[in-house]
């Protein structure tokens, strides 16, 4: 089993190691592949997603990722910039559904801005599109007849791109609750409604699951007021940005939360991967050993779920998370006051 | 002065209604102009937004707009959709800027899904661009090259659709606590990019404002997080759908939140504009008498304010709806036992 690394800026290096160590301690024999993205892989190799890295990428069987992210890349053109190693790598690798769980660590409901009792229901599961949408189309500036500057981005999904993410909805939502929210604008986008259409169509071999539709405007209103009505949400690629963000933080310990993104490749043990925790690079507090690795150890549990097969190592590595969290040793974005490989020490400890 | 009433479908009849009684009540004279709009436009002359309804919006100071939406139309090509009436009404009458205030009112925090301290501090301005961006695009269905059906919506903006809004952005913010948020996905999208060039270029002429930039995907997590960061954001059509939504439901009580959406033109007293709560036309509650009217009514203050130069007279009202609610009278939205018509009487009575 070969799992790609790519730890790149910010803290990404720092919580990466510790869930290297956590898989270090697991009895399955994995090789590493290293890999320089983002910023850090600008300043190295003068790109921020070079070939060897993806060529590391394709090798492996899953790719644990850091973040990226660098305030010192932002005059770059965009083609430079850290995004585009994330970017990069979604399109060449084809990883086109994107799983952000969202749920409450029992006895966490206070950290969320929502009222406890709102935010202790919450336990969904956001499927974005990754591969399509306003992000992947042509794009540019261009002068208008009046002689003026002009910015444009090409929205657009053809039926085979969201049948499969669709189906990636409703397959999630059989393994849960059995219902599947599609949030579009179909008001008003007629790439929407080509969506809508099309999920619809998708239904037929899915009439175990209740679908809903909701258009992206209120389903950003009822994830404040209501988000324990959601079970599985289907969306594109970039009303699943906003949405799946709005969701973490809901949950509100956003130093938790894991997310995967599959593709279509089978591996000989699973599910082709990539796995990352939500957060960000956090310039500001890198290199001071205080980020919280949690969410990283949180992907390592899906990448062993997904890409590896390994379902009760996975578990494992999950409880250990949630038995430290319930034994008090929290990071600073909990209130607490356990470092990096404080915490990293303790989830050890447990497995 | 000239008003123009669309009251629209669902509950927008009743809501306009005591909005009316609430003018009739103030000492000044105007005339009003009637207009069907949406989906009762369309059973009454087979359209969402009839030629002699555009007529009256035209020859009108001000607009003031119930809501659209009916079931029954959902079948109906898009071109004949309730929603027309009001995206008609915005591009043909060039109302480029919705301004929609987010704000609690005192003793109403528990009503948020928000914590009271976190909901008690929102204070904010929504100022979204409403002419351009994704909505106004050419759009349509295709076929791609593998002969699959594919939607897609051209989202743009140029340089003057932004400078004007942002300049409504800055003015915004000079009359408020001197902060403007610009959001966007500039990391993303080239519209973006240029919308970000144009704020920072028009920044130049707002040196005392102080201006940030915020990817709408951080946006959503900081709307969830602490809303009362936020003095005034200036974001695109498609941004600021979802984000004024999302910052009303953080408010709790949508019944109450008034919107403007202003065009170029002045009139003799102000600047012509639309007035509509921002709610919708709930169909499962019109025609009982139990919709909260008091959005409509601050709509209308709204109205006297920008387009009627009526600044105390729109005080007075909205001291009105303040006093009603200080006194315990609320409708069902906010646990209350009011009626639509008891609401307008007791606003009414402390006029
Ligand atoms: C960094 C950025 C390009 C990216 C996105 O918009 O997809 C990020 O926000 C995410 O959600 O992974
Ligand atoms: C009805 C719909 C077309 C409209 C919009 O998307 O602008 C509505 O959501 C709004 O915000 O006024």
């Amino acid at each position: 089993m070969k799992i790609a690394v790519f730890a790149g800026d910010g803290i990404g290096p720092e919580v990466t190691a510790q869930a290297l160590r956590v898989l270090d301690a697991l009895p399955i024999k994995v090789s590493l592949l290293e890999g320089d993205v983002g910023g850090v892989a600008y300043k190295r190799h003068g790109h921020p997603l070079p070939e060897e890295t993806l060529v590391a990428a394709r090798e492996a069987d899953a790719i644990l990722f850091g973040a990226v992210g660098d305030f010192d890349c932002d005059h770059l053109e965009r083609h430079l910039r850290p995004e585009q190693a994330i970017l990069g790598l979604r399109s060449e690798l084809g990883l086109f559904a994107n799983l952000r769980p969202a749920k409450v660590f029992p006895g966490l409901e206070h950290h969320s801005a929502l009222k406890p009792e709102i935010a202790g229901a919450i336990d969904l599961l956001i499927v974005r599109e990754l591969n399509g949408d306003v992000y992947f189309g042509e794009k540019g500036t261009r002068t208008t007849a009046d002689g003026l500057r002009e910015g444009y981005d090409i929205m657009s999904y053809d039926e085979s791109e969201v049948r499969r993410i669709a189906i990636a909805g409703f397959e999630a939502a059989r393994k849960r609750r059995g219902m599947l929210c599609s949030v579009d604008k179909a008001n008003v986008l007629e790439t929407s409604q080509l969506w809508r259409d099309v999920v619809i169509e998708t239904h037929k071999d899915y009439a175990d699951i209740e679908l809903s539709h909701m258009y992206v405007d209120n389903a950003a209103m009822q994830l404040v007021k209501s988000p324990g009505q959601f079970d599985v949400v289907v969306t594109g690629n970039l009303f699943g940005d906003i949405l799946s963000d709005q969701a973490s933080m809901c949950v509100g310990s956003i130093g938790l939360l894991a997310s995967a993104s599959l593709g279509e490749r089978q591996t000989e043990y699973g599910t082709f991967g990539l796995y990352e925790p939500i957060h960000g690079s956090a310039p500001d507090i890198a290199g001071r050993g205080i980020a919280n690795p949690m969410a990283t150890i949180l992907s390592l549990a899906e990448l062993l779920r997904h890409s590896l097969g390994q379902e009760a190592l996975a578990a494992q590595v999950e409880a250990a998370v949630a038995g430290t969290l319930a034994d008090g040793v929290m990071g600073g974005d909990l209130g607490g006051s356990a470092g990096t490989a404080e915490i990293g020490d303790a989830v050890l400890a447990r497995l």
